[in-house]
């Protein structure tokens, strides 16, 4: 998981919008994409062409005012390849207007799907992975996103399908958890043939929402947590009018999702010295890291 | 005169899209509005508060998608001032529709200045200043900004004033070119009582454009010119094919205009050593400088 940016409404020298992105396998996911998304996407050095899928929370400006960049971008780089958009209905018609009028002719197709914050919904499946919505509260419609591997088959021990002498056209049903029967009717359990593959990973982007505890079922025990902390506790009245979180709040969900790992970002202006939310949090939940800009976090 | 960007179409880590800012006499103008030229305004230390009018050269995403995101910052900032926006026609309709959407119930108005880039047309006049449009040739309707500084009055000499026993109320007067006549008719010559103001400083910004030898008239002799210089000569074709400039005619166009100082801009992102395109105009007009973000030319 990348973090290109995770400031707040107003920009600051300290942090860029919104804007994080998953390698899922190789390949790219784009949560939010605030202005100068693309800017902190080169800086990345993920590879551009990669990125087929862009996930937008809501349709505030420091979440979405890089889309026409970078989707402008990609047209003058010659990409040929569909961009889909996932976000609010009412992003079609405004992005359409921009493509229509400042990429005209594109040589790539933007294939736009709305969903409904709302609701709970697996909105993207493929054979690695599927992403869900996360209803939040905030000013206006606005959902997280759920991302879950799938699993991968278990690994062979090459030592044992020697022994038994098994034929590979045999070996993906073994990697996919079946015993083997030898010829003699002798059954081999497949844990003696196999090593677990790697535990599927979970990773839920919750931003930006007021203390919702809705949302603990849906991210309970997952790998990793982001989640918003624009305000400290000291300032949760500031919070609840602004329909945000406190660096507390969002530390009270991941104690009670039991979540391995928190991030918290979507930091306030006013917090000249972020470490005031971290300590927060920490109270509450241990292992909490501040996001920042070009992290890079490997599950 | 300070740059914001100074890149062009396509992000680079090296330089921010286009947007230039003129403070003449404390109060600021900007030029072309890239995306993120809201984060270079922020680092640049100037005070948002003293903008007032945003000039856009042409409607190519690099030169105004910075545009939403700073006029919605304005207004999270509690801005009341009205904002003044010259631009080409279709510009209004297209930020219209997203002030609609984004800046619900904005506390100031934007107020837009529609300009035919085709023709040569002071757009913009206050005390200190006016402003011409200087048409450019690009792919699409596009001028350039020529700001002229009025002149201001001139000095007065104090111990001449004192020695001729001049009142307070003629002073205004004299300062603004008048001679002064003594009680017994005899003429004193402006130029014994005052000493000359600054002489009236001029800037003109030119880009993007083809190699473009009508607009020498326009900046003849000018303090300083702004001129893009997308391309090296060596790659002269690209930039007539896509109606950019060479650094070698940027530079041409300052020496026949007898500017005192050139800036070029706008460079592509093949240059990796920007040194190139700065020797090439050197060895037409010597002193040319590189634009770079944050540099700041005083006039």
């Amino acid at each position: 998981m990348n973090i290109l940016g995770c400031g707040s409404a107003l920009p600051t020298t300290r942090h860029f919008a919104s804007s994080h992105v998953l390698n899922i396998r190789e390949k790219l996911f784009m949560i939010d994409c605030g202005e100068g998304t693309q800017l902190q996407l080169r800086r990345s050095k993920l590879k551009f062409s990669r990125l087929n899928h862009i996930f937008i929370s809501h349709l505030h400006g420091d979440h979405c005012f890089g889309l026409m960049g970078l989707l402008s971008t990609f047209d003058l780089l010659g990409r040929t390849a569909a961009m889909h958009i996932y976000a609010h209905p009412d992003l079609e018609s405004i992005l359409g207007m921009q493509l229509d009028y400042f990429c005209k002719k594109m040589d790539y197709e933007v294939v736009f799907h709305p969903i409904n914050p709302a609701k709970v919904e697996t909105i993207y499946e493929d054979r690695s992975v599927s992403v869900t919505t996360i209803p939040l509260i905030h000013r206006i419609p606005t959902c997280g996103f759920l991302f879950s591997e799938k699993k991968t088959p278990d690994h062979i021990k090459r030592d044992m399908i020697d022994y038994y002498n098994i034929p590979t056209y045999d070996i993906n049903r073994i990697k996919n958890g079946e015993d083997y029967v030898l010829e003699d009717g002798t059954i081999i359990a497949n844990n003696r043939l196999t090593t677990p593959s790697t535990p599927p990973r979970k990773y839920a982007y919750c931003s930006d929402t007021l203390y919702h505890r809705q949302i603990i079922e849906q991210v309970k025990g997952i790998d990793l947590l982001y989640h918003e902390a624009t305000f400290a506790d000291c300032d949760l009245s500031k919070a609840q009018t602004t329909f945000h979180s406190t660096a507390l709040q969002a530390a009270t969900i991941a104690r009670d999702a039991d979540v391995k790992q928190l991030v918290i970002g979507h930091f306030s202006v006013r917090y000249e010295d972020e470490d005031v939310l971290l300590k927060e949090a920490q109270s509450v939940f241990p292992n909490t890291i501040l996001a920042t800009e070009n992290l890079k976090i490997v599950l």
